[in-house]
């Protein structure tokens, strides 16, 4: 339809050859003398921002498709200055913003932001390749081989890990793109297993068959990023169930049960995500009772997702977790989680790092043990499942240098003593709260305690017992004839979704073993103690407010309209 | 290790309650004052860097390994400033860079960075989120839909694509991601089709039984991405041949007798990539033709991979190509190759969204009929492999304000008429060089003519000629006894290595339906007529030099130990 008017326009390439005269560039709109003025203004925004950042309302109040009818229906026909464009940002885009950075932010996990990692973007954009291999930037790829080995040696990963030997380190673009990209390699390992010694037609079979048959694992706890790693990689997946008493930790017994329960049907399980903090609870998986179980499957490909609470394997006090990682296949963290990064830096190391390249290579071999085997080039391509990727090391590079180790070890430490803080706050009011599972990596895991039960019950335990007070654990039986559950669930939830309809706060609940649960971990780079102290107050008040039976805010004020108050349950990532 | 000496230094947290008094935080290494002063450095290195780039080397010299000796085995204990950070970006970096923005890159294809793209990562660095869902921040959903809908309108696609309907865009990090992703859906929706009306275990059966069978086509010229995907959603991949006669464009019949074939050996095709500029050649699938097949074949989804040369679908005179999009299921293209946006932005467009999220999804359906299906809000996580994203439309908007819709035809036109240039060059010395394929999106595709063969033969045509010029069409037959082609094939192959190792033009080779040719492709935002023609230059020299028997260099100047010369054949992405 364009067409006609195009081509008067000039659309039309002139008719070309070596004695053609000149082609004319078109005029850059945004030249380097606009771009250094745009960029100090863009610079000054985001500083104004971050200072802002504490008396922003954490949560956007924007109802959904609010800002459709804000902008036009297409781009300019002509080009726009950069002040016009930035005034939209805070007018247009910041309204709808959850502020991630902000102190009051205390759900989830933590996704931090810090200036050194946005200089590690900007030079990634200005650097851009799509570096698939080696040969299109040498640096990038180097680069990244070198800072994730700095990084592995920091987590006290065993050297396994590392390049120099079988293993290595790869940035991928999340936690949940790491699994599948190491179920794909377990998958094909197990097939290929399985399938040695037959060829062309009876191999083929033999792998069609045991497709059919094959089951990923995780724990009930594991992140459901597992469950849709198996779906794309189209096998089956089962779930592992952990209980309160083991804290939700997933047991070697446990495993073991399940893996025999999959065999008994003829299935067969290639693959196991075990975790180190799980998202509802920070729960840390039986590591050595599963290495134990993992030596009579050495099939099964165990991966490692400690994506938020890897980063606390930077201190020594956490650093005993690491000590049967070498009896695992896999292991993967966020730095751009809690460790000061911006998303997306996820690490993912493997043993054998052929293992991703015989599931992803496409290169035929000829050619591949040309560069790639003799350990001279990594052709990262290989590593994931993208072709493409962006010069992610950068922004490693920087933030691990600017904070040293020293400086990432007490920006962790702090938050753990926030943690411990708010821990402390709630058990003084064993009243109101009680604490479903032990406090752990900065994350506190709470319900609120119905007042008939505190009226009949003068002693709750605030903090997790131990094992002899079993009226507590049976506080949290999931059974439908369980009143004090279903009242604790109600009141829990009705807390939950007052404080983040209001948006001082915002903490995310989730449901944990048939219990409703308020989740607040505050690990971001902004986190203070009074911070903290707030957020305790704010859900006295709450819980208070509701318990007396109070009407909590006039639904004409709009609360039933807050998108938030009608939303399910947020998945935890 | 680290463990007690940690303690000592205070890890040990405090043993905190209600009445603990103060948590210090730890500094901030960089503050914002140092912050803003880093940024101006920043800017002002990146502003020189892209100013001093047409007088660097385009392709690194580093020999593997390089960067290792350079650095240090660890990340320093202490913070490091700013500056001593930088300085390294110049001396230990840049010279491991390969020049994507150089405007004497024309190898593979561009990978466009511009300003505006760099403050949009800036500020996606600064908002961090991992917006796995409208809630986590619904400015980073929303901004997304608007800002494909535009392009979407740009690119003059069928409303089909829009999000108002029951189709939608959304942003991946890689057309090959895009692959992987819409193949899932495909293999998903071809499974439930074929399983409906079965329950329980008939269907499993029915399911593990057609999962072997499955079969993903593409041409024997479209991007091996589409083979890893296959690799990776674990089915069989089968490629459709193409011939020179037809411009390596795959055609209706070839692809009905593909399917027929797979149909009589029992396989499943279930998906197919036609590709809008396949990566050797720039081919255009026979898309009317295609259409038509795909009535008879309504089960298997058609994704249009036109990841580079989509982008001049913003000028009237490409916009007939996507007269038959409606009759097929998906369309992605780079705004980072081709339109001025560093990577990663790939555009991905469905015809209908629930054929993503039915694949994808791992939300129990009661939940997803609440909101996602009702339009109100968009879950991106549910339309990609990973669950976390990155906030890539601020960049898109940028680019689309600042250059405008007539700046970006511009754009588009300048390399278009760049490439006829250089075409009409090439014709110029069609004693020296033939061309494959009709130069198409700015690419051109040649080969070097054998002295033996210019001597027998007065006139070669040096574009593609019509089909009377059979004695043409025959020196490109591969086949053994075809000395012609040997010997040009030799040629061009000693002629590309020789422009590469002196590294003042970085060029791509290939070798396409059994010919070994030179790819030229001068599209990036600083590519200019002046060093396009330096660029013929180059090749004419260089050709000569090697026609004339004349050593090249001698070997002890290093060219032997030159990573290029040894490498194999680049893929090309």
């Amino acid at each position: 339809m364009e067409h006609a008017k195009d081509v008067a326009n000039g659309a039309q390439t002139p008719q070309s050859s070596g004695q053609h005269t000149s082609i004319n560039k078109p005029q850059d709109p945004m030249d380097s003398t606009k771009f250094r003025e745009a960029a100090h203004a863009a610079v000054d925004e985001i500083i104004n921002y971050y200072d802002t950042l504490p008396s922003r309302r954490v949560l956007s109040s924007v109802e959904p498709g609010y800002l459709r009818s804000l902008l036009p229906s297409g781009p300019p026909e002509d080009p726009e200055p950069w002040h016009e464009i930035q005034k939209d940002i805070e007018s247009k885009i910041m309204p709808g913003l959850t502020h991630w950075q902000s102190p009051n932010f205390m759900a989830f996990f933590p996704a931090s932001s810090t200036y050194p990692g946005m200089l590690g973007e900007l030079y990634s954009a200005a650097f851009t390749a799509p570096a698939f291999n080696w040969l299109c930037s040498p640096a990038i790829t180097e680069l990244e081989t070198v800072v994730l080995d700095w990084l592995a040696k920091l987590l006290n990963l065993p050297d396994c890990y590392l390049s120099r030997g079988e293993g290595g380190g790869v940035i991928q673009g999340s936690a949940s793109e790491a699994v599948v990209t190491v179920m794909v390699a377990a998958r094909e390992r197990y097939l290929r297993e399985k399938s040695e010694g037959l060829e062309g037609e009876a191999r083929e079979d033999k792998i069609a068959h045991l497709r059919g048959k094959l089951v990923a694992l995780g724990s009930e706890q594991a992140h459901s990023s597992t469950h849709k790693a198996a779906n794309i990689a189209g096998t089956r997946y089962r779930s592992v169930p952990v209980h309160l008493e083991d804290d939700f930790a997933l047991t070697g017994r446990g495993l073991r049960k399940t893996i025999e329960d999959c065999k008994a049907k003829g299935q067969e399980p290639f693959y196991l995500t075990v975790s180190l903090g799980t998202t509802s609870t920070c729960a840390v998986d039986c590591f050595e009772e599963i290495a134990q179980v993992a030596k009579d499957y050495p099939s099964i490909w165990i991966h490692v997702d400690a994506a938020y609470a890897g980063a606390a394997l930077v201190c020594g006090e956490f650093q005993h977790h690491t000590a049967h990682f070498s009896a695992f296949d896999s292991f993967d963290m966020n730095m751009h989680k809690w460790l000061l990064t911006n998303f997306d830096a996820s690490c993912l190391y493997v043993k054998r790092r052929r293992d991703l390249t015989d599931a992803l290579s496409i290169t035929p071999s000829y050619l591949r043990n040309t560069f790639s085997d003799s350990g001279l080039v990594t052709d990262y391509r290989d590593w994931q499942i993208p072709l493409g990727r962006r010069f992610r090391a950068m922004k490693i590079w920087f933030v691990l240098r600017t904070y040293g180790i020293s400086g990432l070890k007490a920006h962790i430490r702090h938050h753990i003593q926030l943690g411990d803080l708010f821990h402390g706050l709630i058990k003084s009011r064993s009243d109101l709260f009680a604490v479903l599972t032990p406090p752990a990596f900065a994350l506190t895991v709470i319900t609120i305690i119905p007042r008939r039960q505190r009226r009949q019950r003068s002693s709750i335990p605030a903090d997790r017992p131990d094992p002899a007070h079993e009226a507590y654990t049976n506080d949290f039986t999931p059974d439908a004839t369980n009143q004090h559950l279903i009242d604790a669930n109600a009141l829990t939830k009705e807390v939950y979704e007052l404080v983040n309809s209001r948006g001082e706060i915002f903490l995310t609940s989730g449901v944990v073993g048939g219990v409703y649960v308020i989740r607040i971990v505050s690990a971001n780079p902004m986190a203070e103690e009074k911070y903290v102290r707030r957020a305790f107050d704010i859900l006295v008040k709450t819980a208070e407010e509701v318990l007396a039976g109070k009407e909590p805010v006039p639904r004409e004020n709009g609360v039933e309209e807050n998108p938030l108050v009608k939303m399910p349950v947020p998945r935890l990532g």
